[in-house]
């Protein structure tokens, strides 16, 4: 039988997700800015930044426990979406962007489950 | 005749209007965490807080007109709603309360109509 | 013998403790909200809050390895150093406030390596 | 016969200062993302950002009248310097750099008298 998932655990979870999100957004745009090819990345670097801006409000708001919780996890989950679908276009030929859609990816479905 | 007002004005009033509450938000907690009254302020202290986060987050994506900013704009106009709420049940005893709701008020109509 | 320890791994090191300092002081400044003795941790409530902040900044410039961070660590560890004198004086009442204490005194020690 | 410039007179002018240069630097990021010339750009970016990063905190610290503004005044001072610097090398070609080298220039200028 499995154990019911606690909110305390899916916060705990949510966190983890925002903080490995935003450091593979902070790593994909400080990347981004030393590729020969920065000219196709200019959408990458600047949806990073939004991402990595909203994932750090997240995580912080989900230390506190703040009752605004879910409606950063809405933005964030956008943000995430967003950033993610950039990244994939570059993951065939960038590790950081494979990295970063991939975190993207797991901190939008943790945040719109704490949405939800 | 009236100007239609264009989106980049509304977005520049959304801006002054942030951080107008941002520095609302920061005085008042301030200035509650030096009340003598201040078992009746915890939540005010906690939701100044709050707010203070959400309009320094969407000031920015503002400054920078990023994508974003509709779904900033739409968590903003909440965290706005529950400090004024709070920040008005102690409007008549402190002036520091009394600014706040009303920078928050401005704050959340402003970031309904940019959400919108 | 030893292996050296690489300016990677200091910062690796650095962001991990910024990461657990600004946790436990978003957690202490929560929990001091609550406690019927909140006359008596005002300024810690006021610590954790620039604490946490300067934790923020410093932990995203790691992350990025920005030219910006022995700056931020000089200025964190102040902050670090501030609220872990305050905290100490409630650690005998309050297991958050001797948790944070640890985790700034730890975070201290990790920035002023970095800002040397 | 001149008046004495207060403290409360020195905060408030670096907060302003603060939040133009945080504005400048948040224009020029998101203009340089835009440029043709981007390639020549990569570090204008990186430091724009770090500089609006360090203006935001900064300006929130002073808001709140907090004991850390000496400290994070003296690190917003340097990463104002450091993009001024950048900045004034593309003032020539771009209007946004030139902006916001002025701006990074009357922040440093106004951090440093605070840090004082």
């Amino acid at each position: 039988m499995t154990q019911p998932v606690t909110n305390a655990q899916m916060m705990q979870e949510c966190l983890e997700a925002c903080l490995a999100c935003l450091r593979a957004c902070e790593v994909c745009a400080e990347a981004c800015l030393d590729e020969p090819d920065i000219d196709m990345l200019r959408e990458c670097i600047r949806l990073d930044r939004d991402c990595a801006d909203a994932c750090a409000l997240t995580a912080r708001l989900l230390m506190r426990a703040s009752a605004l919780h879910p409606e950063a996890c809405r933005m964030c989950a956008e943000a995430c979406a967003a950033c993610a679908a950039e990244c994939e276009r570059h993951a065939g030929h960038h590790d950081h962007c494979r990295l970063c859609a991939e975190a993207c990816r797991r901190c939008e479905e943790s945040c719109r489950r704490m949405a939800a």
